[in-house]
């Protein structure tokens, strides 16, 4: 994601400066052009910036915005794109007065992840949500919404316990049906192993998701259980519903659910970019 | 699928008829060059035939396997692409003696459906599944796979029993889960109308299968009830135990388990053709 987002505004700002933990990323960067120059020098790398974006799984954004407050200038704007937003807005609640926080999760993750996978078209025609702090300025969320469009996202204003609320549904609750699913097959595959191969386009793509970064994956978990808890307990209830009409061979009250389901998922406008 | 395969045999057989129910889906198959000639008469579009292949929903290929057995000639190959295999077979076996029956599920399914959605390579590098009779003859056997091998497919003998089980779990599941998911974001929307708008790609795949067609699917879930609610238990404990780890805060647990789900997708072999 920080690869993709330093690529999509590398032309677009003065200078992009790459933070990294490993040197290697910092080589690889620079020769897909992605950035500037790099460091894995925290301090040196943010110290005469105007925007600091974190781009790093949310529980390792919540140890930098403990540590990073001192080495940020005067005015600097300081964002994130982690995928849960209130305990990241709750720690930057408790950043230096100098800085300007302000929350960020673009919506148009994939489940493959690292420097090589960047693509700085990722962004293009997907919302990125903003989750401004009642001290974030009207000049920094205007320069938050100006960064969104600059890589060709739809800036979205929401509060961070919305934000939360509405991706463990439609974001969380996926990861964990595609999880549920792989190990559901991977269980009846220790008695039948000929399961996986005939497994078609319709697991391939329930599945994907499980395929995501563990690390990111937890973080999200993690610093949104009760959110995601209650989403997984909606959708139970939903299959059991389901269930319970199969079960009683209901079959008008099933046709009309799934039917329902159905004129739902068909009325979701078209992904702005298809996933191959 | 039943145009798909029509056009993908279309240069490997003498002739292809089409029997459909509408004179439109004949001409429209007729304009795609999917057959050579057709006709809504099921008896005299059979009655010459070496091959007849029912590929309609599930039940209706129950009612037409009561019914066809008269209008077809001695030794016919009546092969059928139902998704479920245990009632369908159950119905061949009562045909009349001078029937070869043959068992067929093609796992290249996909949501979309329809004479114009028809496409002669659906079935290359794709599992042919065949269930044969205990009256299936040697020779039917050998005709069944070399027709899945005429349209690219891999052709795999299995019993219909040991099909159903397994797709219950590899293909029927995955549809009940992007059922339950579509209706958890649903009732969620009634709540607050922007979850929506906030779906990426991640919801979009792992809720493809529920945009399937609702007639096939309810034939498919009537007809495999019992195997279907029963991987969906075994997916409900799979879920269950994740948000119990999860619940209790258990990390490392959590992340091997998502870890070794993560192992397991990956090794999931690629998809003969990406889906868009």
């Amino acid at each position: 994601m920080g690869g993709s987002l330093a690529g999509a505004l590398r032309n677009k700002c003065r200078t992009v400066i790459g933070v990294t933990r490993r040197t290697e990323t910092i080589e690889t960067a620079l020769a897909r052009g992605l950035i500037d120059r790099g460091t894995t020098d925290l301090p040196s790398g943010v110290c005469h910036s105007d925007v600091v974006i974190l781009a790093t799984p949310v529980r390792v954004i919540l140890e930098l915005l403990a540590e990073i407050g001192p080495y940020l200038p005067e005015g600097c704007l300081l964002m994130d794109l982690g995928s849960t937003k209130a305990q990241i807005v709750a720690a930057m609640a408790r950043l230096p007065a100098h800085v300007q926080p302000l929350g960020g999760h673009p919506m148009c993750g994939r489940e493959v992840s690292g420097i090589a996978e960047a693509d700085p078209t990722l962004y293009v025609g997907h919302p990125f949500i903003l989750t401004p702090l009642p001290r974030t300025s009207q000049d920094a969320l205007a320069q938050g919404r100006a960064l969104a469009e600059a890589v060709g996202a739809r800036p979205l204003v929401i509060a961070s316990e919305r934000h939360d609320q509405l991706v463990a549904t439609i974001s969380h609750l996926p990861y964990l049906l595609a999880c549920g699913l792989v190990a559901t097959v991977q269980s009846k595959a220790a008695d039948d192993p000929l399961v996986w191969e005939i497994a078609a386009s319709g697991f391939r793509d329930t599945s994907r998701l499980a395929a995501s970064n563990t690390t990111m994956m937890l973080d999200i978990l993690l610093t949104n259980r009760q959110a995601i808890l209650a989403a997984l307990e909606a959708c139970e209830a939903q299959l059991r519903h389901l269930a319970h009409l199969l079960e009683g061979g209901a079959e008008e009250d099933l046709r009309t659910a799934l039917h329902l389901i159905r004129e739902c998922r068909r009325d979701l406008p078209a992904s702005p970019r298809p996933q191959v």
